[in-house]
């Protein structure tokens, strides 16, 4: 994500204040009114709408390169943005800074050629094209374990033929075109021989299928399934190196899953400010409810919930900005806790709300809602302890478990 | 809900096995179908489809008085039948024992006269008609403090007249009849003062108004804004006697929060069991799910909170069956601990489950969407928690705080 | 533990509320002079006196069989004695009911021969001689995982000779003879091929060393390494069968979790009463602790734990009673639940009461002190949360892992 | 802590190094050798040897001023190198850094008198003497509630008569002064009123009595007993001024607060490491203990326990360094969550190591046992969360509570 040109690089500080009132004024109304449904808040012309008043209020991409229109910002100083843009569901999408073109815009920065800058980076950068991530695939494919990848690539003539099937695609629907995991070599299981491509929508052989019924409602395009029959795309459409697509996958999901933190380190904060100005007006027992000690208790755990997840997030992305291989570690890090705490702060949040924390008369439920997939997407909890504690292990006692 | 007609009482083992057969085969699909969504599985006419079938198969009204056609099981005996229940999220409706109903029925066979019983109590046992418990109104009125409670009802020459706002009424969309807590005496935060009214449905005043969109959908007739605009009814339809209805409210929510229990507990142990069937055909990294020490741990997590949810629900009965003083802190106890603990293990197996726990494939989510409010729905465990310590308090050390 | 003498068995209940009486009287003093260190308070001598008193006040040996001066109380007619003996670190030692004797006089009741029976039993159950129970051994030996077993077991002209090395034997230090699991086939990590000898104090070739400085002391005799050096036993000293010896492990492992509970359960009660009656007589920011929300919430949540854990208990202990293959399950879960519950309910108790709490002013960091190895003795918690775990995976699935 | 003389300062991270290296060549054998127990380790006679090491090593008082012979820290300068003292449970008095003494020397450097620095500060940076504060009461004084403050301090001629009893005052036995808040003005439970003196030991009326028997070993001086009877000190032994006492807390207490989270952080991370090499050294049902789930699950917990802990602390450090105003929240959110997680890093590492971790075999069961009351000490979690609602909801709602 580095430029040289960063005499035009907002400052983060700046940005971030502008972003908030921008949310505040243009983004929240419309994500209060749908409830955080973006199919019902008008899917595709909604989007369209929302960023065209993110580039009027210089808000827009503040993660893309400056030549593309952003704002440059490493992961450090686009923290605090991300955050503001995040304190509205449909937020992120304004900005251009929704998953999964975020962090495909993070792919392409660091590893498309200049050919495919021109056709896949630059349009999605601009917000005239949205892209999907294409990797998890049914039982007993690649899932949790990466490694499973059964969706294969053959070299033909004219280049390379993609067959397999995909699911839990986010934002397939409408996307103009898909980074695709493919196995080129290797076998199932191990750690080696994924390629990634990109093919455009509207592939002969591709279709994207039925949207799964998730719990959220917030991500455009849904989570849906993706096949590829014989889909041919020319040798010019790899991504990288072939049999390098594991390690490409480690350059996108570190950054992404720390921006998914500072995204949901907003919503998380807004069901927090949500239930303390209600129970701040509420009376209950003789006394305002934010009087009491068990409220007091969940206000306090969620303040702390809050201020641990962006210190965990701070370090990993210093991490990043220094290209440090602690990275792997403080990543994980954060990205666990911060995908458990941020889901109990919504749920304290809720709870302390009473009957209208589980109602849409506030916007605690949707963002609980919203949130629970966090600690299953990018990696499950469970996946991220067990690296987290081999690392331990390996660092502490020399041993490889 | 004692009779001396032991005789034809159902072996309540017998019963819970015909329940859990009837659910399987014919509850489950519609569940299932119509992702517990009970308006878009057909609403009042699903109801009369589903009791007609849980008729046929001898399974109807387990807790409603012999007389009446139902079964009646004493609270202890009914646990293991309606966590059988409980095991479709439509279950409880087929065999007539969702709440608010059950609760209805255990109310007024409690308190209601000759005549309430023929003209209220008859029509709910036998399922002909549905009720609504009018408690609940928005603030300042009866929220987690009942005794805010601010609808009133004044005497007039025919009776009384009853006026105010009332929320978050389960049911009340196609209700036949309410019973309506108002204050006849008292004031707003005072212990005293409140009398049960039963109001049938098109009374002039009564208006039943939106549906409060919370995250449940299993409950028939929704969570409603119901009006009372100068609602007059007679003397006779005064339940138990005037001023005091606090105290009824403690008959009725005593049992009815066990009731919750013993189906959220059956609504729980099939999330629990999906996950350990989808774990157990599932394999990662070179293993099956369920070999997995932090699945495990997880899968036995679920196993203790569902034993201990089932401890406690079954010592509270048995204090309400022996009508031991001790019930009140045993149910708090059970109602605390269970609302707690059985969304944990809905939160666990969709945790196991990855992407498929967070979408519709699995019941799953929506065990973990229904679940949620429980916490908060007849108690939140905050009051309880406040309950249960000053009681504590009063018998270690003989004070009150 | 059935005898046909049921006439002269006490009542429990009454039997608990002179258990109770005398603990407070007798034993409590004792206890709280030298803070639950047993060997501070006259280690034997101590024992003596206060099992005198104990038979002396009718409460003495409420497990034992009845011919032998026992109450013969079945497991669940047991529980409430148990936790009232508990209720002071020491009761146990003064009822004759603290491991390993309690838990060795069940395993001799049940697989004894007469002549042992007529050896080891009747001093045992008459308190005239303490014992011990030697299983667990040094890393690679016989650890949480007990079919790693290393103590070899020889068949030599009179009998056996037994040569391994023990630790963490509790009470092994005055003990008049040892239970001692020694391999007679089989390999280590195999599930057969260990034998159960009784083996005098004294015989040649057996040496108690050191005790470990574990963190508890209310424990008489230590928790000792015990070595075996060609311990020559005659066949008469074999318990039950050649190669049964895991069997038997578990006759007595069952019941001796649940005693564990039962007295842990009154020790932890202690704690948390003397924290209620602490904070019901302090004031802080103008009001009673006792009536600070985040206090109550910590009183509550006491209560919780101990109902949860007492109702797990008894479900088991009926199990027990009615020799119910379930009982596995249902011992397991008791166990691991109430080691974690009655810590936290420990920890709790000496958060409210602030400095003193963590000091020897109060019963209760002393309880915190002996409690926490709960968690890890008798099979630590993930022990038991793995068999559990395939419990639940075999009967919900049918699968074995 | 400023100093002009910032070309003498050490660079942290060397100096961080070169502690490590110290602490464990000399400070942890002696640590291991008492297990912790710094009276059976030689008390005053250890101190004096071990500073004299750390003299030698240069690494002595890495926190005091320069010209005090200290290495002029800040306060995020000294995180990394008081985390490797605290290491060991000595290692913070080897470096000087121990509580009480190090906030004295901080609070002494920010509001002593020229005399006042020569007199006490001097001898206390170069470890020739030891303080205490005396802050804390019996009930119903100063406790988690310091405005009960009850001692106090009347005018007579020649300067301040100081009358009251104080307990749990640390490192009182040996102290060469003491700094002992006094009420000179309000009324208990009043927010103004307190004054700071500094009292030598010896003065008349002055009595150190018993030492509370509380669960921690390591800190010299024990926590004592200390009673004022008309203790007559001069106007000059005024610290700051008068009737400003309570705003000189503030001023020792937040950085206090960092420091014990510096130092208890390196006692956790050694808690931690020594489990893990524990756990990666041993076996169990056929594998590494460090392999299996559930061990590893409670590997990665104290991972993100520990970097949690420390992101916090470094975020509430540049607050204090920077003077800001939010430092209040943010050691209030850092000592709460640090007190809480480091308690559970230390009680994981006893879980998984078995018996042995509830033994003096491994440090990890004094680690455990040393650490506990931190959650108590310089404000309970309680009084913290209820600070940090308040400030909550003051910043969100604008109310006061």
């Amino acid at each position: 994500m580095a430029t040289a040109e960063t005499a035009q690089r907002a400052d983060p500080a700046e940005l971030a204040a502008r972003t908030r009132e921008f949310v505040r004024e243009v983004v929240l109304p419309l994500d209060d009114e749908y409830d955080g449904d973006i199919a019902a808040a008008g899917g595709e012309g909604a989007r369209v709408r929302l960023q065209d008043a993110a580039r009027d209020a210089g808000v827009f991409a503040p993660h893309a390169p400056v030549e593309l229109g952003g704002h440059g910002l490493g992961m450090t100083d686009r923290a605090a943005v991300f955050e503001e843009a995040g304190y509205s569901l449909f937020g992120p999408l304004a900005l251009n800074i929704a998953a999964p073109d975020e962090g495909n815009v993070h792919l392409l920065a660091e590893v498309a050629t200049a050919a495919q800058r021109q056709e896949f980076l630059t349009p999605l950068a601009l917000g005239t094209q949205r892209s999907a991530f294409a990797m998890t695939e049914p039982a007993p494919g690649a899932g949790s374990d990466p490694s499973a990848l059964l969706t294969r690539a053959v070299r033909v003539s004219d280049g390379w033929s993609i067959s397999g099937r995909k699911w839990f695609i986010t934002g397939a629907d409408g996307a103009g075109f898909f980074i695709v995991m493919a196995r080129t070599g290797g076998e199932p299981g191990g750690p080696d021989g994924a390629t990634m491509f990109v093919v455009p929508a509207g592939s002969p052989g591709l279709t994207v299928g039925r949207h799964l019924d998730t719990v959220d409602r917030s991500m455009i395009g849904g989570h849906c399934e993706v096949t590829f029959e014989d889909v041919v795309v020319p040798q010019d459409n790899v991504l990288g190196a072939v049999d390098e697509g594991f390690r490409y996958a480690q350059v996108r999901l570190g950054p992404a899953r720390m921006t998914h933190v500072m995204r949901w380190l907003g919503a998380a904060r807004r069901a927090h400010e949500s239930a303390v100005q209600h129970v701040s007006g509420r009376d209950a027992f003789g006394a305002t409810l934010a009087s009491l000690g068990m409220v007091q208790q969940q206000i306090a755990d969620n303040e702390i919930d809050l201020a641990a997840s962006r210190a965990l997030l701070l370090r990993a992305c210093a991490d990043l900005d220094a290209g440090d291989r602690a990275a792997s570690q403080s990543t994980s890090i954060a990205k666990t806790f911060a995908a458990e705490a941020l889901f109990r702060v919504a749920d304290r949040s809720m709870q302390i709300c009473g009957g209208l924390g589980v109602s849409a008369e506030l916007p605690v439920a949707r963002i609980h809602r919203e949130l629970r997939p966090f600690r299953i997407y990018d990696g499950p909890s469970e996946v991220h302890r067990w690296a987290i504690a081999r690392r331990a292990v390996r660092r502490v006692a020399g041993a490889r478990v």
